[in-house]
């Protein structure tokens, strides 16, 4: 009895289950459907590219599929739809660095292993596999062991591959063929066909330029580093206005910059292939994307410090903090203004070097504040050196952090030089800036005059008269610290 | 007369050049010869691929030279030569990942276009085109854009490539040839020829394993932030008994480290490809390296700013670093011993954790030190906060990496379970240790008792009996700071 209600337990089991699994089943396949959704809306370029690499093959294919276009080419229509499928790349820069490089390797290899089997030949049927044998090898191993070189490695890579793989090629079917010349006729031209759709295709199909990737790549890191800069703020110092919660996300945004080096190294590559597109000449300084790059890690890397100590336990007592708290703030929110300039000026390949360098002299002028705040509030603590440590590190940190933003817009200057970038401002006013010194109790926020003001005054902070967010806080320990030194303009 | 003067003199000219012309050309094709040998002496490893790629091209060969195989594989030999060329990567991970990716998507693939074909027919002569297009153009763009997905990229991504490649040359060649099962026969057994003769020349002749690549790699990184660590104290405290000019070039090198990150990522990536080889079973924990060397970089991180430190003009006065230098040369000799030591772990596979430890819980003790000498030196200095600041970023600096220290200690510790590493120290003495409490007026010096000391000692700083490089200094300040918390055995 009991033997049979385990059955029937068993059955009813069995029965709700195979009654649960379509709709399980539709479950799981609607959440997969939904992940890869989101990974195409993530970057719709990533679809685009998928369905341009079907066009090529389907028109590829017509080598086939059109009687006069198989009659001339045969079987070796096969070699275009290998070529589409290798040299398909998500950018134009890696297409045209692996069709170019497949089409000038196989000429070259085909015409020296044609040559190799004429001089096989003359040595007789049996000399013949020896000599060619000889040659794959010794030519194999030779260009293998160029590939380890960075500089071949770095641009002909795949070139020395479809070499190596060419001459072998060639150069054995030779042994068995007397119609060698049409075969790597046959092979050079459909690699060709292949390679000019791929191509052709690529820079004309909502082309993806690696350039135009390097050059955003490059903006986006900076504004990584001004919004992980603003993110510090409100999570170093609680008590301003950005609650803890808000920043939480942009304050972690710089890790991603430390690990994309190689990123850039590639688009950098890829992106020297390429020809004149949108706002980029032929000759775009490419290679200064990859200097400012670095720069912008070795930035980074300080932040790895500054993240440090706000997740460390161990703070400076806040007495201490109140007082390096105002030089520090601007210190952060001036270099992360002049970051953002800086990415704006890259973005918009315009000039907006005096908005950068005021925000930078503002930030420099509050590391002079911060050192005397230090040398103030020195005799009025009585808490020990020990302690005060965290807050000196995280200050100092602050400081080499300034001094690399000015790196960076340096070499962003230089930049804007070599790829003329447009000027934005009018000349005439930049001389002016930096010569009116107006002291002001109170935090010093600078502004800019007339039509400078549209340019610079993208933050909260620099407008007084506007806004109401961040009144300007009367710090009595401050005032005047920064006098002989602040050259800002204030409204 | 002149021009007559003149020809002369540019005919002398011109021949000067061509009798020097013999003479430059040896120059420089020697130094170039000089420079690939060179470049060949620095890893022989790199001409032995090239030599086992040429012995598979030329073995691949005989395909087309031995009569009987080339009569039952005929052209379709090629399809061998190309997956030896393409196939062929420099360590056995690298050959048995794109081996197996290439077998199994061409088998799959294969399979697939042949029904594509069967499917096509059924469709009429006029159907069977657009039939063929449309399953090549959805499947061609659907498994492109799964090439996206990172976890495909990492393992599969030349699986899918070659599965593109298969199944459009398939069913674009069913369309015109009705021996479609032959040739997607002899194309997959061909490949598998191809790759085979690969897979066995890569494992059987001078294997180079992605795995112990990984392996040495952590360990020579460890090794050289310990080298690093030595070098900083010779640079930053010039009175030490390292001269700048020894130390100046290893202080430097964990700046590659910073950049290693892709080479690791591609090594334990391979390495999970290769069977049980030397030392490393089957399912050795290679992710587990991939975290180490995670964890090397962040401390790597720390060291650039150590080096900030040693290249920047403001030092703190002479008075102050005099006072911190004792805990900080302990520290950064202890957490450089400790790295040795775990180095040294890492590469002969055995368990040197007493060690590790002791040297770990020595340079704690040199922080408790050097934050009592902060302490101390504080009412002494009558310098400002602000000069001593560069002095306690380098302290504060060194602390974090000996925090890093301990984690990367606790991860080896980690590896050395998972992968079974051999005890090297008699488990009954480890108890022992850590026990002893001794005071001595001087600086504590550690050395392990009875067998530990063979172990441990190492470096010269450890043993006070045998060597006399560095008698302990009396530093009367200094004396009995660490007595609460010191726990190392003096002889």
């Amino acid at each position: 009895m009991e033997m049979d209600l385990n059955a029937q337990v068993k059955k009813a089991c069995f029965l709700q289950r195979l009654k649960d699994f379509p709709s399980k089943l539709k479950d799981g396949v609607t959440k997969r459907i939904k992940h890869v959704q989101k990974f195409g809306k993530d970057d719709p370029r990533r679809i685009i590219h998928s369905i341009k690499v079907g066009l090529s093959l389907t028109l590829v294919s017509m080598l086939y599929y059109v009687r006069p276009l198989y009659n001339s080419f045969g079987v070796s229509g096969m070699w275009a739809i290998l070529t589409v499928v290798v040299v398909s790349e998500f950018t134009v820069g890696g297409t045209l660095s692996k069709g170019l490089n497949r089409a000038f390797a196989t000429l070259i290899a085909g015409a020296l292993g044609v040559g190799a089997v004429h001089l096989a030949r003359l040595c007789g049927h049996k000399g013949e596999p020896i000599v060619l044998g000889i040659l794959v090898f010794s030519l194999g191993s030779a260009v293998t062991f160029s590939r380890f070189f960075p500089r071949i490695k770095q641009r002909y890579d795949y070139g020395a591959l479809i070499f190596i793989l060419t001459f072998s090629m060639v150069a054995v079917s030779g042994y068995r063929t007397d119609e060698i010349l049409v075969i790597a006729y046959q092979r050079l031209s459909t690699i060709l066909i292949g390679g000019t759709i791929c191509i052709l295709v690529s820079i004309f199909v909502f082309p993806v330029w690696a350039g135009e990737d390097l050059h955003k790549l490059v903006a986006n890191n900076i504004i990584k580093l001004a919004n992980s800069l603003e993110g510090f703020e409100g999570e170093y110092f609680p008590s301003s206005e950005k609650t803890s919660k808000e920043t939480n996300s942009s304050v972690r945004e710089y890790k991603s910059i430390l690990t994309s080096e190689s990123t850039e190294d590639t688009l950098t590559n890829l992106a020297r292939w390429e020809p004149g597109h949108g706002r980029f000449r032929l000759r775009h300084p490419w290679t200064k994307y990859f200097k400012i790059a670095g720069l912008v890690r070795q930035c980074a890397i300080h932040f790895e410090v500054l993240n440090g100590c706000v997740l460390s336990d161990a703070k400076a007592p806040p007495d201490f903090i109140s007082k390096i708290q105002e030089p520090c703030s601007i210190m952060s929110r001036e270099a992360g203004e002049a970051l953002k300039d800086i990415a704006k000026s890259i973005k918009t390949m315009s000039r907006y070097h005096v908005c950068v360098n005021t925000h930078i002299k503002n930030s420099k002028n509050a590391i002079e504040n911060l050192r005397l705040a230090l040398k103030l509030s020195f005799p009025e603590t009585d808490k020990d050196l020990l302690e005060i440590i965290p807050g000196v590190t995280m200050a100092s940190t602050l400081i080499y952090i300034v001094n690399y933003v000015e790196k960076i817009s340096e070499a962003v200057e230089e930049l804007s030089v070599l790829a003329h970038f447009k000027e934005t401002l009018d000349p005439k006013l930049s001389p002016e800036l930096g010569q009116h010194h107006l002291l002001h109790k109170g935090t010093v926020k600078p502004v800019l005059e007339g039509d400078n003001e549209e340019e610079c005054n993208n933050s909260p902070h620099v407008v007084i008269a506007n806004h109401n967010e961040q009144p300007p806080t009367v710090n009595e320990n401050n005032v005047n610290l920064g006098a002989e030194k602040t050259t800002v303009v204030v409204v």
